[in-house]
């Protein structure tokens, strides 16, 4: 599974940021730090790490996934990252 | 045909996702579990996965396809991929 | 001229997209389908392809033209491509 | 100075661009046709191009930079150029 | 630490803009010319530099810190910078 995917809402500089969804790597999903949870109305859970994104970033990075790409959409900014 | 575009609306970590249009490749839209539908108030049809934009971006590295790039417009997050 | 942007409006999965400038090279254009024409209250004109953008950006790829980027404003999905 | 920034407002298909900053080399500038301005209300000068962002991307290319990424902020489209 | 998060506010030919977070390198941080503040009503303190975001990417790219994407959310454009 060589795409994850980060997003963090609004502020850059602090976490939280979402790393993952239900069907993520759990291995990989602690080795960066998050937990498994469910935000109240939402039927779906989310892998939740409570660093800011330039963090998770080195943490993947040092995984071996790098950033491919960047986007933002409303207020989320999301990271494409992949491991060749 | 090396062009794919995956969208996703508002949720990144749950499906559905929208995976090509009527002009699309069947078999590679099949390959990706996607089924071709057309919503009330739409002249197009579109190709439709209930995965999360990660299953399908997943499905399309292991298909060869890699993403070059990602984008946002109002609730809608696209990623081009491309297969060289 | 190795740079083209393709844009399209809202729509992902259906045309028109927008291929080029006054000053687009002819043949290119023509060779992507397009049509020259001006929008009521715009005081230029824009190449117009019917086509959806994911088969604008394959017949660009033919030739030899390759996605390098993609970004949204307001509504408008904007791919920046380029011949080397 | 290996970055340039160039961003273009709302139209993609006609001039102006901003090329550059107060600090921007100003012999690269002018390769571009752009000219140093001051729009009312800004405390600071931008460099100023008529053409649409097609062509100035074009003469970017031409001087050796390449385009690494665009964005779209409000009604803004930036691409980031980069000369190796 | 090989990721760096380069923002900047509405105007991208002035600064300031925001390099880092609080876990940012501080030798990295000074080397930039940013200084470590907290903006009131936030929670988190950040690195901020009085220069436009060309000039601070260009004093990245000095340092080995090569641009790999840009994004934009609300009114702050994003640059994510990379050391292999």
């Amino acid at each position: 599974m060589p795409v994850v995917l980060v997003t963090c809402l609004i502020r850059l500089m602090t976490g939280p940021c979402y790393v993952g969804d239900e069907q993520s790597d759990e291995d990989l999903m602690k080795a960066l730090g998050a937990t498994l949870g469910q935000q109240p109305g939402n039927h779906f859970k989310e892998w939740r790490s409570e660093e800011p994104p330039r963090v998770v970033l080195n943490k993947l990075d040092a995984l071996g996934y790098k950033v491919i790409s960047s986007t933002g959409i409303g207020q989320t900014c999301i990271w494409t990252c992949y491991k060749p």
